[in-house]
C-alpha cells in the first residue's frame, strides 16, 4: 500500500464538504489505490456538527480513509497537506457591506496562507472555493511568501462547466464535444464566459448559435446562475460545488486533455494585459502538476471590455483589503 | 460508447439522493465508460426543487450523464431501468403511530412495484432504502409478480459497514482487515449486528474483544448509530446512507471478495428458519449479479434469539400492511 497523502478540507461541517468528503474518502480524487488522510479545519461553533460528519465518514468504512483529524487550529490542519480545498468564508448576510464581507473574510485566508507557509507540504496544491474566492486566494498567497504562488487557484470551474453544459445543450451535443470555453476574471456576476475560441465538435461555436444568444442569453445565465439555483433549491449549489472543486483537482492531478483548456483563477503573470499577481481566471492548461496560462489567443474589443471590466473590479477588491496585503 | 444504462432514483429531491446523484453520475456503480440515464421521481410538490437539483447536474457537465428523466409517474420513471434506487419514503411525523407510517409508506411501495412489474427491465435490480425497508421491499416484491423476488433488496449496507467499521476501530486495524461481519434482521433498532463468525486480521472477532463489550457496546451502538448520527448533526444519515446504497449496488455488480460476505435484506427462503418470503438481513455473498444466503452457520442461543425477535418484528409488520400483499 503506499503512503498516505493528506488533504485538508476548510469549512468541513459545511455544505460544500458534506457533498466533497464522502467523494474524497471514495477515491474519487487519487484513485483506488491511494490512501488519504483527511485533515478537517472548521471554527470552533461548528465542531461538534463536525463530529457528526466524522461519525458518518467512519460509519462508511472507506477502505482509502487512513485517518481524520479534526481540529479548529489551521496549523494543525495544514501540517504536511499536499492539497488543500479551502471551502470555508463567512457569508453575506443580510445588511452586510461588500467592503465588511472582504475584509472579514480576508482575515480567515490571512491566517490560512500563513499556517499553509508555515507547515504545509512545498508542493502543495491550493483551490480556494471561499468566495470571494479570487481575493481570498490573492490574501493567502501574499501571506505565504515561501510558497510558490502557483501553488495556488481560484475556483471557476464550476463556471467553466456551466459554460460547456450550456452551449452543448444549445446545440444539442454532448458536453464531450466541446472544447476551449473560457471563463475570464473573477468568480462573480462580472465573470466573462467566452465562446470566441470554443469549438463544438472542432467547429468554431460562435459560427453555429446567434450572436444574441451569445451575448443575451448565455452569457448572463453562467453569470447569474448561482441565484438561479437557489431560487429552484432553497439552498446555493453544494454538489455541483464539491464535484467542479473534485474536477478541478484532479486536472491539477491528471492534467488537461491534449487540445482543450479549462479555467483557473491563478495569479497574473500580465497575460493579457491583466495587472500582475491579481487572481485573475484565465484558460489554463496543466502538465505535470503545473498550471499554465494559454497565451496569444485573439481578444477582440467586445471580450478586452469584459476582461478590463473584471480587472478593475478585482483591484477594487484588493484595494479593500490592501492592509492584509 | 456503449449504450446507456438506465438508473432510477426516487425521492430524488431529498437529501440521500442529492448526496447519491452527483456520485452516480461521476460514475462510481457503473465505471468511466458507462454513459448512464437518471430517470428521477418525485412527488409533485418536490418538482421544483428537483429542477433545482437537475439544474446542478446539468452544470458539472458530466461525460458519462447521457440523459435525464424527471417525472411524478412511476411509470415513466420506472420504464426499462437497470437499477433502481427507492429512497423517497413518508417520514415519521411527531404524533405519527407506526402503523400509519407502515400504511402511508406501503401505499407508496405497492404503486412502485407495480409500475417495476409493468415497465422495468426484467433484469432490474431493486434496492429499498426507505423506510421501514424491510416491509417495503416485501410490498413492492408482492406487487410485482413478474419480477423474481431476488431482483428485490432493502438496505442494511450502512449497518454492516457501521458494524465493520467499529470493529475495526476497537482492534486497531484496518477495515480491509476485517471480514464475515453480518447484519441480521430488520432495518431498525431490533437488527442484531453479530461478530460471532467474524474475523480479524483471520482471528475470530470474539476472541479479541471482550464479551461485556460486544454485548453491552458493539450491539447498541450499531442499532442507535442513526440516532446518534441525528443528535450530532441535526440531520439524519445521508451522505453515509447514500454511500451504503452505492456499495449495496456495486456489491451487485462486482460480486463479493473471495472468503467475505456482505449483509443484504432479501426474501427469506427459510433459511435459519426464518419465515418465508420476509424481508431479512441475511449473510450473502454475490457472483454474477445473483444474491445467495449464506447457509449453515453455527447460531447459538445468543443469536437465534435475536434473530427470533426480529422475526416477529418482521411479521407484526408484515400484519398492519396485510391488505396490500
Amino acid at each position: 500500500m503506499k503512503a498516505p497523502v493528506d488533504i485538508v478540507v476548510t469549512g468541513a461541517a459545511g455544505q460544500i464538504s458534506y457533498s466533497l468528503l464522502f467523494r474524497l474518502a471514495a477515491g474519487e480524487l487519487l484513485g483506488a489505490d491511494q490512501p488519504i488522510v483527511l485533515r478537517l479545519l472548521e471554527i470552533t461553533p461548528a465542531l461538534p456538527a463536525l463530529r457528526g460528519v466524522v461519525m458518518e465518514l467512519n460509519d462508511c468504512a472507506y477502505p482509502l480513509l487512513h485517518k481524520i483529524v479534526v481540529t479548529d487550529q489551521p496549523r494543525i490542519a495544514f501540517a504536511g497537506v499536499d492539497y488543500a480545498f479551502l471551502v470555508g468564508a463567512k457569508p453575506r448576510n443580510q445588511g452586510m457591506l461588500r467592503s465588511d464581507l472582504l475584509q472579514q473574510n480576508a482575515e480567515i485566508f490571512a491566517v490560512q496562507g500563513k499556517a499553509l507557509n508555515e507547515v504545509a507540504n512545498r508542493n502543495v496544491k491550493v483551490l480556494v472555493t471561499g468566495n470571494p474566492a479570487n481575493t481570498n486566494a490573492l490574501i493567502a498567497i501574499k501571506n505565504a511568501p515561501d510558497l510558490a504562488p502557483d501553488c495556488f487557484a481560484a475556483m471557476t470551474m464550476l463556471d467553466h462547466t456551466r459554460a460547456v453544459s450550456l452551449l452543448a445543450g444549445k446545440c444539442g451535443v454532448s458536453t464531450t464535444d466541446i472544447k476551449n470555453v473560457t471563463v475570464w476574471g473573477n468568480h462573480s456576476c462580472t465573470q466573462y464566459p467566452d465562446l470566441h475560441h470554443a469549438r463544438v465538435k472542432g467547429a468554431e461555436a460562435l459560427s453555429l448559435v446567434e450572436n444574441d444568444w451569445f451575448v443575451n442569453e448565455f452569457i448572463p445565465t453562467v453569470q447569474y446562475r448561482g441565484a438561479e439555483i437557489i431560487k429552484a433549491r432553497g439552498q446555493s449549489s453544494a454538489a455541483s460545488a464539491a464535484n467542479a472543486a473534485i474536477a478541478h483537482m484532479r486536472t491539477i492531478v491528471h492534467g488537461t486533455a491534449d487540445g482543450d483548456w479549462v479555467s483557473m483563477a491563478v495569479a497574473s503573470d500580465g497575460s493579457y494585459g491583466i495587472a500582475e499577481g491579481l487572481v485573475f481566471s484565465f484558460p489554463v492548461t496543466v502538465a505535470a502538476g503545473r498550471i499554465n496560462i494559454v497565451k496569444g489567443l485573439d481578444i477582440n474589443d467586445f471580450s478586452l471590455q469584459r476582461l478590463r471590466n473584471n480587472e478593475t473590479e478585482l483591484q477594487e477588491e484588493r484595494e479593500a483589503i490592501r492592509y492584509l496585503l
